[in-house]
């Protein structure tokens, strides 16, 4: 860090409350995109925060996605925010992107609180949004006024993409980032999403790779309709039995994979890679009790990591066709879909996923013998994706880590995908960084989410010092 | 025979119009028991046919069943009526059972015509209830009319139990028969019940055997919420994982059950048991085309109706707690429930078949070696039933059909459960006849349920000669 901003970092905590205010404002608005009463109060949200970025100088475009069809009605889709903030061509270009919809709430969910009403209890701050973006946008907005305040010159020009559909499958998004690639997307040089979470709740981290995904569907059906299991009982092929053997041929008691081939295209774990899992803070025996489970397929510490961010992963999601409900019917279903999906990790390529897995089930399907109707096929899929954790976006905010928090941040992936992620990366072709602010406990899409106030605090720190290193990057 | 019923069956074929019209009022009376909204007219259509038994001189009386909660109303349970005609102690007493509410239908389901409206074409009457089970109900009628118009003294008491909740589960009836044991079934000597059909669309049948079921629930835990499938795929054992290679051990492709001793108490096939298959008029490639299937598990005959109705089968119904709507949706669901069940023949035991199942899946459990949690549990079960077919009930009924058609009726089976027929049968500790009336394609419970002009007039017929037969019985 080239300069000190220790006075800064004691304005920042000396002003929480007005920090707190601030989020208080922003999950008082039901921005919930997955429910069309709320659309009004999401569009809503959208403006309150591009009052907020014109405020502290930001020049802010209101994109349109048009509509859509939600519960049988046309409702808007909410604008996106395409801010700037500084266009100097001598600087180079960052660009944030977070959220503004939220998952939906209520108290009878299970909340101690209202969820739409900041509470602070005991250094937390409950609130739907309040670790799941909003809080984590709002540091954004915080950095740059505690440099303002302090006549700090930022040394990178800043682009804004908030959107509030996040929730609810980013409907319209890729398509307008694919119409700004050479638009607003032209002169970026880095990009940062702070929409991801610590893997504890002590020491923070720095998110350098995401699962891909390839859905399968697997059909079987026989009958031209349900059957009377009394009558038909013994004398036809159940095509839920022909796909309950085939599920039952894909993973072993330890879920592993039986596909062959599966790990072809997994690249190789190097030595220096390997001894970053060494450092990393994660108490198994802590993740386990959170799942629930009394024991694991793997309880090594580094196997577990392996194989939740680096190795493909198969779990079964449910049957669609059959009887679903409490009780019973005893009914001999016609026509059954197992879904099933597949986690894949760099290099492996989709459509090799998808032959490979489509191929084994028909082979299955021929060691069945059955003369029912087979038919498996892919659904979608999303690419994985791992950065450079030492690239020059990377080590600003590892810095800007340190910085405020003493100590190196783990480097770590995850599970999942974010798929937001890989499109800007394609379309930038610059580093994206994921710095997480929350904690791994923040019960993001939960009851009773919240956010710390020292993570919160932290976070504007830590966005501030992010963003002053990359003037160094 | 010994009366030539010549003349009388020719009135009754010149009587069609008007046994028509009374068929038509009944079929608009829309008893639908499973609608709340239709509990009127299903108690109307109680009062309107114990108006007409008391026109042809039987005392009835309505037992009233109380009440139930339906769809959040309580709305009170449709009477049954116990009716009886002639009370001569010399006689021996015949007990008729029918039911009087049907299925739900409406046009829009796909039905050619108004389903409360009886409408005749190419001589089928088409409505909702013609053949299930008002038709019966009012052949009874019919019998008992034209044998007064004729001076035909009926040898024997009968008594009808006339229900209207039977396609509701019967709610309450048998908490009335249990009570009426010593009452009004005291003196019963013969049960009837015209409520199945024939195997096929041309040869009349007795049957004298039905399945019995034994329902399993098989709930597999371990972790404990619902987990998301990118962040937790890999490190956990999935339930449902767990759940589909159980399900998969149960049975082979050709849907034979694999669990140890589940043939141990089937009673062995007689051979004059396995000479009655023979003549049995059953179209194999007819039912296989009927259920839609390309290839049966077996397609010989005899070994075809064996396995429907003289073997255990095991069906699959589906699975509760993992996902099943359509598309995708990656979670790894913490609790399923799979659901199956057996049925069963004589002499299986429910509570054996019960214990060899639960042990079984203990046993393959074992084999799992999974850490998550287990829970089999039996459900629902009921006893095979089945009947003796040289006794004089049976005899009478046999007499009777070939006087009417010219031919032995088949002695069948079904594969499913009634269990009305077991409640009779224990409570008066007397013989059930099943006696079919009704085609094979009459679709009840389907779109364009009708009765065949033919099979109603000879029903009519038949039940005629059943009584008198039983008179030599």
């Amino acid at each position: 860090m080239g300069i000190d901003l220790k006075s800064v970092f004691s304005q920042i905590d000396a002003d929480y409350d007005n920090l707190k205010s601030i989020l208080k404002e922003a999950v008082a608005i039901q921005s919930v995109s997955g429910d069309p009463s709320r659309r009004d109060d999401t569009i809503r949200m959208v403006h309150w925060m591009k009052e907020r970025l014109e405020r502290v100088g930001a020049t802010c475009k209101l994109a349109d996605l048009g509509s859509q069809k939600l519960e049988g009605k046309t409702i808007p889709l909410p604008p996106v925010i395409l801010g700037a903030l500084g266009s100097d061509k001598k600087k180079k270009t960052l660009l944030v992107y977070g959220h503004l919809d939220v998952q939906p709430a209520s108290k009878s969910d299970g909340w101690d609180t209202e969820p739409f009403e900041l509470v602070e209890k005991d250094g937390k701050m409950y609130g739907r949004g309040s670790s799941d973006d909003k809080g984590p946008v709002l540091c954004w907005l915080h950095a740059i006024q505690a440099a303002q305040k302090n006549n700090i010159e930022l040394p990178v020009n800043i682009k804004f993409c908030f959107e509030a559909m996040e929730e609810s499958g980013s409907v319209g998004l890729e398509e307008l980032l694919i119409r700004e690639k050479d638009g607003f997307l032209a002169d970026v040089d880095f990009v940062c999403i702070s929409d991801s979470y610590w893997l504890g709740t002590k020491k923070p981290c720095l998110t350098y790779g995401l699962r891909g995904i390839c859905s399968f569907f697997v059909e079987v059906t026989g009958i031209k309709q349900d059957l009377h299991s009394g009558v038909f009982g013994g004398v036809v092929h159940e095509p839920l039995q022909d796909l309950m053997w085939i599920m039952s041929q894909l993973t072993t008691v330890d879920n592993r994979i039986n596909i062959p081939g599966i790990n072809d295209q997994v690249a190789p774990l190097g030595k220096d890679e390997e001894k970053t899992y060494d450092d990393i803070e994660f108490d198994v025996a802590e993740f386990r009790d959170s799942v629930g489970a009394s024991k694991l397929p793997t309880e090594d510490k580094k196997t577990l990591l392996l194989r939740r961010w680096r190795e493909p992963s198969l779990a079964f999601h449910g049957i669609e066709g059959a009887f679903y409900g409490p009780g019973e019917k005893t009914v001999i279903p016609s026509k059954v879909i197992g879904k099933f999906s597949i986690r894949i990790v760099p290099n492996m390529e989709p459509e090799h996923v998808n032959k490979i897995t489509i191929d084994y089930l028909n082979d299955l399907w021929k060691k069945r013998g059955s003369p029912n109707t087979f038919n498996p096929r892919p659904g979608h899929s999303a690419k994985p994706w791992v950065a450079d954790v030492n690239d020059p976006n990377f080590l600003a905010g590892a810095r800007a880590m340190k910085y405020v928090h003493g100590v190196e941040p783990d480097r770590i992936r995850e599970g999942c995908s974010i798929p937001i992620t890989l499109t800007f990366q394609e379309l930038t072709g610059k580093s994206v960084l994921l710095l997480p602010l929350g904690a791994a406990d923040d019960m993001a899409h939960s009851q009773n989410e919240k956010n710390n106030k020292w993570n919160y605090l932290e976070g504007v720190k830590t966005l501030l010092s992010y963003i002053i290193e990359l003037g160094n990057a």
